[in-house]
């Protein structure tokens, strides 16, 4: 019998905690009454079972539930639906940890991680710098000529818009292509390694003729946001489709009730990222500085032999603010800048300037 | 230009309601400062815009915000991404409601709606009954027993718990056919025509394989999880594959701050669901009767020239409430039960005092 270790964190009181935890426990197990589960092999090795409860604050307890490692087998969207799947609908529930004492289902991981990465554009050490393409609604021939910029400024990375699908103002199709060549005229210019990630949208057969353009356009990264394609699927597309570094995007992810830490440092990362994109103290997000540190440390603590990803702080991002960003997160981090710069009298001035300031902290600590 | 009115409700000062709605249109849509906007086309047809702030009881505000549905496209994730991506991580705001003054984005809807499944399930009028078969970790056997038994009692709908994926206890490939066997013979004793909905889970390739076992064995209907398996794969799958009614899952809904009569009745009908199922109220999950009635009145209000489709609620459902929920919910409805039954002393007469407890309102009131 094998099991992953949860732990919820719940509102209630001392008196009731305990049944509580064991509805919890049934909830995302057996999902039905104890006195239901006649079978004994289920209630001995697939029931979820309450190991232990401690105070956590006022009116507030943590529970760690053992679930069955056996009712996820080896699919992304199963873990999360066996963690969260009907709890999300009970609002007294949140989930704070998971711990692996008899291993993990079977999941990809990151196949670049954060030394495939660093190859990859070519930076042996330091911090790295990324920016987005945006608005949505701008022309192929606008972004394209953006990209080049932003590649020109220095930039190692570059990543459309989350909000940029498949509009009729830059259908994928055109832009991937445009984009990537502009980005390859300036790498030419520049001698530099800027790689270009498109954001992959739409259902499984969208997605596939998007990752056909990619090839064809030697594209070097792909963006995607696993809770809107669904973490099933970008485990697929990583075991058997994407031959690149993948960027996941933390859309629709504020607000499930599971720690930060564990959706997007665990199983983002379970799942295939090589690099996660998540919200930066001190923006317009709402995480603390310590919740940033813990989703990075996710990223990189030991999680059964896989590859550690690159965490990517976003919003709020500023030049000023580099070097409070880099003493925060260390070096392994790819720093991503959006809007702020493009507000600018001249985003090109403004781009140089914070990409000189990210490769200003590798010398100044080198 | 057209555009879709999305309410959001935030938390906020009158003092900074103003700015803080104008920096949710631009969140949503450009993603960046108004002043990087530059593209006059952008600024006209594409960026977000205010177009009323109300009072909301205190400290609470209505903002109704115009996003232009050319971001969007013709992709249900990337409707999910425009309304809520990004603000998902901005905890002050919740999606209360969505209007569509210029047409809606082209999505498949119900492709059988409540007349086509009350003809697939032969029940010309009044409300019908549903089970689940649970517990995950029972045997192929055990559950096809379980099926049989519900078909035999009346039920005109049988699914799989959404914690059955595919596990190594009862393999998808081998639990389907098995489970159709025995509910075809259950209706070729009773003469019924009880539907049985196995529960699809995983990446793509996974889904496809599921849904060859499906047609093999002359499955009726089928279950899934759309914000696991992801909206726009499953509206993919409505457009292309699947050839049943469908039955959607609320699991992972609970907390994205999107009104659940917004998510489950507006979004998941879209996307082609039949049936869904929502957390009834007076049951272990959190809505009130209202936000029940509001999530089925969303499944039966005019979209698009959609079809409507049958609120399942669940969650607390006993024999005992049966009178109360069909006077709740009007004789449009699927009453699921699921675990209650099976932990009194005989399940199966259990089971038939529930279905025979439906059935009767329509003899009542009929």
């Amino acid at each position: 019998m094998k099991w992953m270790h949860v732990t919820y964190r719940i509102a209630a009181s001392a008196e009731i905690v305990a049944a509580r935890a064991e509805a919890l426990a049934r909830e995302q197990s057996v999902e039905c009454p104890a006195a239901a589960v006649t079978d004994p092999r289920v209630r001995e090795a697939v029931m979820g079972r309450v190991l232990g409860i401690e105070a956590d604050g006022p009116s507030h307890f943590r529970a760690r539930i053992a679930l069955a490692l056996e009712t996820v087998g080896d699919d992304a969207g199963q873990l999360l639906n066996m963690w969260f799947g009907n709890v999300s609908l009970q609002p007294d529930v949140c989930l704070v940890d998971v711990a692996w004492p008899d291993g993990l289902p079977a999941l990809p991981g990151p196949r670049f991680g954060v030394a495939g990465v660093r190859e990859r554009l070519g930076v042996a050490r330091g911090a790295m710098a990324c920016t987005a393409l945006k608005p949505v609604g701008s022309s192929v021939a606008a972004l394209a000529a953006l990209a080049g910029m932003a590649a020109r400024a220095g930039f190692h990375l570059i990543k459309d818009d989350h909000g940029l699908a498949d509009p009729v103002s830059a259908p994928f199709a055109a832009r991937v292509p445009a984009i990537q060549a502009a980005v390859d005229a300036a790498n030419r210019e520049t001698g530099g390694r800027c790689v270009y990630a498109p954001n992959l949208s739409g259902g499984p057969r969208a997605v596939q003729r998007q990752l056909a353009v990619c090839r064809d356009a030697g594209v070097g990264a792909v963006m995607l946001c696993p809770l809107v394609l669904g973490v099933s699927q970008v485990a697929e597309l990583v075991r058997e489709e994407i031959a690149v570094p993948v960027l996941a995007h933390p859309a629709l992810g504020g607000n499930l009730r599971i720690d930060p830490a564990v959706l997007f440092g665990t199983l983002f990362r379970l799942i295939g990222a090589d690099m996660v994109i998540f919200p930066n103290h001190g923006g317009r997000f709402s995480y603390d500085a310590a919740t940033c540190r813990r989703i990075a440390a996710a990223l990189a603590a030991p999680l059964g032999g896989h590859r550690p990803a690159l965490p990517v702080p976003a919003g709020g991002m500023t030049t000023g603010r580099v070097g409070e960003m880099c003493a925060s997160y260390g070096e392994d981090v790819l720093l991503l800048v959006g809007g702020a710069l493009l507000a600018a009298d001249s985003p090109a001035q403004a781009m140089g300037d914070f990409v000189r300031a990210v490769r200003g902290q590798e010398a100044a600590h080198g």
